[in-house]
Order: structure tokens, then sequence, then C-alpha cells
């Protein structure tokens, strides 16, 4: 059994976390919001693959608490990255293997950069995953993680998916985290991109629609072009295969119900958007690589933009704020 | 002195009709919302280029009451052109011509089937404009109207153009009915599009925000791509030269203040908003053409899903909306 310390648990870590929990391992949990919930009553996963409760849980306000252990989990809102040195720092011991199972490209050259590649790995997870309240998560489908190491070493990657599937946890080894990054975009920098940019509509509201599907297909042609030229460029023979890659994002979107992305519900609850993660780093990259990526640039700026006039950017406009004075 | 029956009185009617009647014409309006306080009142036009009143105004609740004209000038929204042909035709006589000030592509074809195209003009207004309140019209900046002719008829283009400039309206001859219509969109896809598409944003918000900015400008050139074909499939020699509209629209744009565009004000006020003529139909001949046009494609599905949910999109949108019952 390993410990394990799950940094910035939110909906994703809190579920991952109680399924490796549940396996016996010795997990635990850095809260902030839920920790008194959590500690009073522990987590409680409402899961399509079955509920289940963990009525005493290992939860702490401080990494220092936790101290070093044999995996880190971090799986913090890439916009709280810049804190995840010193969150991350008091768990390592000198043999602690870091798993980053979060969004956005660069995550892991960080994470080399702070800590030293040999132990850095990187998680793509394939889930619909919601929190339902303090100390609630709401798993509503699939679960699948695909790893990857920073430096390909296939014995780690053994270690890592020894480690998933103990929990229950599917999981599938990537030709390379590049390959692995990018096609996690396809499907965030689409249906993340328009859940906002539309306005706030769920993912089937973007799969029935005509214009918005065809405007996703474009936006995940354009994620597998420039990530091609990224993995040609990094040395990589890797390639997506854009069409593949359409079906079966549309196909296992398809089943998901009217999905609200995480980038929709942080909007509507007003937090920060991962919008350089998911949306600015792949069309720098596209600019550098110089692969024309309009509708990538299109998304970007327009949830940029709503990122930066914040939820109440339709409440607060009212007939008032169109009459204009005149230039006198 | 001519008579003129100005039909869709709303800002740009009610701004223009203003001047002619105040030049002398026998100006008669067709009115809505705003009938009582005209009739009441006149209209009263607040101006850069100096404040005037109306006292008196002839003001009508049906074309009936208005009948046969010399001119008529229809500056309905292009989401009410299936009401022209019912609305213009008791201003008919045998020579009446009939002026196109709207939005969109196709509108021209549309009368010239109703009418007969020999009577038939298209009238581009670049001007800032709305309306401040009953009776009331704002004049914020410019007013040139760009004019052609369904026939190209030279001696037709100088008789509209003569009766224009006797109200000090400035006129330009376009090279074609087609090329003015592009030119038109060249600015309102992206400026009316970006502006409701980014939630809610004046013209100044999106020059300085460079990421908008790059959209808008993706856009222009864009629009000019699906132009220039069109010109060329309908055998005109006639071209937009891409980078020139680019400086020209954005060096109009720069000297606008935060302007809202029509599209926004219809939006906040819970309008239909003119999606179709100014984004769907350009990008249908895109299509057509085959001409790859992404950033048009995206800007239309957004404002169409915009228009489709209202104003109150995000209104209504709140933290119950995310909280997601799990699947069972």
């Amino acid at each position: 059994m390993a410990s394990i310390a799950v940094i910035g648990a939110g909906a994703v870590g809190g579920y991952y976390g109680a399924l490796l929990a549940r396996a016996g391992h010795d997990v635990r949990f850095l809260l902030r919001s839920d920790l008194e919930t959590v500690r009073a009553r522990g987590l409680d996963v409402r899961s399509v693959q079955g509920d289940f409760r963990l009525p005493v849980v290992a939860a702490f306000a401080t990494p220092d608490e936790i101290g070093p252990v044999d995996w880190v989990i971090c799986t913090l809102k890439a916009t709280a990255l810049a804190d995840a040195r010193e969150l991350i720092r008091p768990c390592l011991g000198p043999r602690t293997r870091i798993l980053a199972l979060m969004n956005g490209l660069g995550i892991e050259d960080q994470f080399a950069a702070w800590f030293g590649g040999d132990r850095v790995f990187g998680g793509m997870a394939f889930v619909c995953i919601n929190r339902g309240g303090p100390g609630v998560i709401h798993h509503l489908e699939y679960g699948r993680v695909s790893i990857a190491h920073y430096r390909d070493d296939e014995a780690e990657l053994d270690a890592l998916r020894e480690l998933l599937e103990s929990g229950g946890i599917e999981a599938g080894v990537a030709p390379n985290l590049l390959y692995a990054r990018w096609e996690k975009l396809c499907w965030n920098i689409p249906f993340n991109g328009l859940s906002v940019a539309a306005g706030g509509v769920g993912t089937q509201t973007i799969l029935r629609d005509k214009a918005l599907r065809s405007v996703a297909e474009q936006a995940m042609q354009e994620v597998t072009a420039v990530g091609n030229a990224d993995l040609a460029a990094a040395g990589s023979t890797a390639r997506l295969d854009g069409d593949e890659v359409v079906r079966r994002m549309f196909a296992l979107t398809d089943t998901m119900g009217d999905y609200r992305t995480s980038m929709l519900i942080d909007f509507v609850l007003g937090r920060t958007l991962e919008v350089e993660a998911i949306l600015g780093e792949p069309w720098r990259r596209a600019e550098a690589l110089g692969v024309t990526a309009p509708t990538i640039g299109t998304l970007y700026a327009l949830v940029r933009a709503a990122d930066q006039r914040g939820r109440g950017l339709m409440r607060g406009l009212g007939p008032e704020d169109v009459r204009q004075a005149p230039v006198v």
C-alpha cells in the first residue's frame, strides 16, 4: 500500500483519491473549502459505477501536515499552477513521484524544472465529474486516465499503472506526454471553449446545433494539426489522426448527456477560467509553429473576454447601457 | 422636391429621413412604437454635425395612408424582410424607385423579384447612430452612404445621389452592388459578430484587446476572400483589397468611441438579431464558393446560439444549474 497526497482535492482529486483510499492506500487530501465537512463526515461518492462512502478521511489544511509520501497526485486548477511548487514541496521525499492530473500544456515542464523530470508524470482524465456539494462528488460518466512519463520511462509507467489499477481506475499508457496532452485538448478546446463562448451551453446543445457542431469539428481538426506539428517539432513520430479523433470524441460526447464542462462550471461560479492552459497556450504554440488555427484563436479571444468580464457580463448590461450620450 | 416614404423608421430611417425632410422633401414616415410621440412632438436629432428638430412630421401607421411616392427608402431590419413586400407595395407608383438601406446579402435580389430590378437600389450606410428614446435620434459619427443600382444604371445612380446630396448626405457610388454589400460586411461581420459573441462589448474593447482585435482582422480577411470569390463568380472584375480594407475599417473604428453595434443593442433589448443577414448568408456563400471561412463560421454559430437563447442566457444560469444529478 502506498502513501498518496492529493493536492487540490476538488471533484477530480476527490474522486480518484477516494477510489485509491477505498482500495486501502494511505491517501491524504489537501482541502480548503470542504475541509471541515470532510473531516466531520468523510467523502460521499455518487457514481454511475456504484455509490460509496469513506466515513473517515485523512484531510489536511496544509501540505506540512501531510509530509513526505510515495506519490503526489496534483489536481490543482491550471490557474493555480504558480502555487503548486509550495504546496507539493513538503510532500516530497527523495523517491516521491508526482502525477500532474491537470489541464493544459506545459504543466509537466514546470514540474520537471522544479522537482526534476525523472519523477514527473502527466495524467489526462477522461471523466465527467462534478462537485455535488461539500464532501459530495458526482461521478457521471467515464473515468479512464491516459498516462505518460516525462522521460517515457516504461518501468515508471508500470508503477503508475499498477497504482491506478489497484484502485480500480482504468489506465492507458499514451505514446508520449505531448501526444496525451494534445489528445486531451482535442476535447477540451472545442467543448470547454464553446460551452462558455456560446453563452453557457452543455455538450448536447453543441452536438445538436448544426453550426456549433461544425465549429467543434473545425476546432478539433485544427488542434490535431497543431498537435502533430508540435509532435514533429519535438522529434516524436506519434501522430493524431484528425478524422479518427473527431469520430471518437464525438462518439464519447454523444453518450455524455448534457454535460456542463469544467470551464462552464467555473464561469457560472465566478471562478477564474483555465483559459491560458486550455486555449491560450495551444494558440501560442500554433502561432510559433506557423500552423493556422483561426478557430482556436477565436475561441481563445472570446473565452478570455468572458473571463475578464466575469459572470456578470450579461446580467449587468441593460437597456440603459446602450443609450449612449451623443458625441458633442 | 420629391415625395419619399421611409419604411421602418428606426434610428437609420429616422435620421436620413429627417435630413431629407429638413431639406424640404415630402417625407412620410411609417412608424410603429414611436408613432404617437412623433406625431405629437416631431423628431429630435442630436447630431455630431449639429442638432436639429422637425416639429411637424408626416408620421403614419400603415403604408396605405402613405400612398404612392417617388422614392421608397426601406430601413427595415433584415429580420423583417418577409414583411417588406406588403409594407412597400402601397407606396409604389409606376415610376417609384426603392432604396434598400438595410443590412445583409440578397436583399436587392428579393426586392427585384418582387418589384422589378430597374427600380431597385442598395445603400450601405456607414454611420454610428442610435435611438435615444421615442422620437429622439442620436447621431454619433459618420453618415456616408455607399450606393449602387441593381442593374448598374448610371443615370439612375445620378438621380439617387442627387436626392441624397440635396439632404446634405454624403453619397458615394460603389463599383457595383455586390462589392458594396461585401465591403459593408467587412465591418459588420467582425464588429457586430464580436460585440455579441464576446459577451456584450463595445468597439473599443474589441480594438484594445489584442486577441479580439486579431480575430476581427482575421474575420475581415476572410470576408474579403469570400467577397472576391463571389464577385468573380458574378463576372465582376471589382475586388476588395484585404489589407487596405483592414487598415481603413480599423482607422474608421478607432475614432468611433466605444460604439455599441446595432446587433449588440438588439441583443441587449431582447430583439431578434440580424444573424442570418449579417453572418449566416455570407457563411453559406463561403461554403458554396468553396472558400474556407472558419472565423465567419464560428461567429455565425456563436451569435446564432446567443440569438436562440436570448438575453437571459447568463442571467438565468446560476450555481444550481451546474449541480447535476448523477446518472443512475
